[in-house]
């Protein structure tokens, strides 16, 4: 019978348990409803204090105790695609002890440190709103947040916002924002032997990659944590054949800009730096950074409550924070596990990261823990 | 009956009807087989003073009267894929004839000159060899003139040997060399948010562009003759996700030189170009050029047949002259229509070509005409 049941999580079992319980039901985007199931059930199973709604693939619970403020905590239970490393295994090495698998940093030992302290913080000093949604580590158009802000809106309202993003169990505040450009050289095609009577667009991208190469980026020091930002050319391409001087050579450019530049600001930069080139330049794609916020009060009650252990660092890459920051709240990342081995194949998590996680978040949700 | 025959050639015709029933059999490189058997049926029939012989889709037909000095005349069968332009068409543009259609430059208008000079030609200056060869227009390899080399290599023996290559009834002299080298730059993947973890390969492509935009090709006179060198990239390509720092790019380069240039020379000249730079590079592909010649006795004997009026330039492309150059057999092109229309869509010869080619060449191997 047990092989055929829905699988079940118990959401006071051990942190690392929980985890691993999590992290063996596969959720790879599109494929989340039974681990949404399971969040759901054992919500509204273990945690009577808490409003549980279920919308698609996302769970929202929340409390309503009339208090003066708010936090958000957001975790999603999808992931990337198995890379052979389902189910959850737990190594030690070097004398640590680590649970690998897909999911265990990004981001589900975040999702069962939340699970847990959702059932447990029945008298947080706050209310609070717990969201475990879907569709993450996809088109940004698909995530489930943009759905909810766009149907359910008053759900995302919030004082304070913590993301589950690994950060090694420390916090990553704000986040840098993104924008890709294609860059595209025109030229004459011609006869490769002949090459005086055409143009090499491939040629006409020389001082594009000569001044990435020499680009000085930007350190933006804000709220005392440092956004370093980069630019990059993340591809380039070109060419029609082995004798043939092309008349067309593209390259794509991400920019990493801090979270005190708009996007229309970095467009303008990125422009500045290719100026005088004679080049088409297309924005592609673009998502304004998060400030960290960290003087918003609420967010100075949750690093107080952490204690100065806890290192407090800038968040490099771009999160769903910024989604809250575009909203006004001040947002921060906060979970266990390397983000640098977030995606990766031996994608794995100390014990010790989830351990700490999960007590630094209970001092500040737990009044007396 | 007619439409289920084969198709028959008359060498006997007008010029320009004898390069449009050419051009109008369809012989894309690997679907020679009816011009080669027709081109066969028409020396067999008309030039009894040839002994022709047939390998694969190669017609070869020489005279063998012990004179001192032996001329070799080759032209290709095949033409590069069709663009809807067959069956051919006369046209008249601004006051000029041409002939349009796939081939009629490249090179039918000089494999039908060839062909009606074959049967003339019975009491020419020297012995004849003519080559109407197969898979010119596809890899070397596969080119019939390679077969030929290895295996009847007596039939490649010659003092001086004309190809019907399209230079505008003019004679283009050797051929410039040509490498292709692969240049490979590698650094160290890392998220684009975080670039200083990692190193950016594309930009590392960016002294290569710089070197190679900046390059002054060397313009080397030869037999009075001036070869334009060429360094170019062709080809470029890296990056592996639009949030990657790819830690590999690489760019195709093509060297055109001089003949008077080898192979060896050829890539020292390149890796001295690139020196000083991490990069792999390896050369994919190389053919030397092929000296003028215009200065050995059969070579002089041609030019004063033609006389001054045909102009005398360099080939800048690598042709098949460069196999006989190689041989040691000087070895100039020569044929109707503009080599810059070869293998374009609109390619058209003009009447004029057609008739000119004839009548000069017709001076040197049919003495009185």
């Amino acid at each position: 019978m047990s092989n055929l049941a829905a699988p079940v999580l118990d959401p006071h079992a051990d942190i690392v348990d929980l985890t691993a319980a999590i992290v063996d039901i596969d959720s790879v985007s599109g494929n989340e409803r039974a681990l949404a199931d399971a969040v759901e059930q054992a919500l509204r199973e273990h945690a009577p204090h808490l409003q549980v709604l279920r919308d698609g693939d996302t769970v929202i619970a929340r409390t309503d105790r009339g208090l003066a403020r708010r936090v958000l905590l957001a975790g999603h239970l999808d992931t990337v695609p198995l890379a052979g490393n389902l189910p959850s295994e737990r190594r030690t090495r070097e004398g640590r002890e680590e649970l690998w698998g897909r999911g265990t940093v990004d981001m589900k030992g975040g999702v069962a440190v939340f699970l847990k302290l959702a059932v447990e913080a029945d008298a947080a000093p706050t209310d609070l709103t717990w969201i475990f949604y879907d569709h993450e580590e996809v088109a940004a158009a698909d995530n489930a947040l943009t759905r909810i802000a766009a149907e359910r809106p008053e759900h995302l309202e919030a004082d304070f916002a913590i993301l589950g993003e690994p950060t090694s169990a420390g916090v990553e505040g704000g986040c840098k924002g993104t924008m890709k450009l294609e860059v595209t050289a025109r030229g004459v095609a011609a006869h490769s032997a002949r090459d005086w009577v055409g143009d090499n667009a491939i040629h006409r991208l020389a001082p594009v990659l000569e001044r990435l190469d020499a680009y000085q980026a930007r350190r933006a020091v804000i709220d005392g944590l440092e956004f370093r930002e980069c630019l990059n050319a993340v591809a380039i391409s070109g060419g029609i054949a082995g004798n043939v001087i092309p008349d067309r050579a593209s390259a794509i450019i991400n920019y990493r800009f801090a979270p005190d530049t708009t996007v229309e600001q970095a467009e303008a930069h990125v422009r500045e730096v290719l100026s005088g080139l004679d080049l088409e330049i297309e924005v592609t794609d673009a998502a304004g950074g998060a400030l960290p916020g960290l003087d918003a009060e609420a967010a100075r009650g949750f690093l107080a409550a952490l204690g100065e252990d806890v290192p407090v660092a800038a968040k490099q890459g771009w999160t769903d924070v910024a989604r809250f920051s575009a909203l006004g709240t001040p947002a921060v990342n906060f979970g266990p596990g390397d983000p640098l081995l977030a995606h990766a194949d031996d994608e794995h998590v100390p014990l010790e990261d989830l351990r700490t996680s999960l007590e630094a978040l209970r001092r500040f949700l737990v009044p007396g823990a």
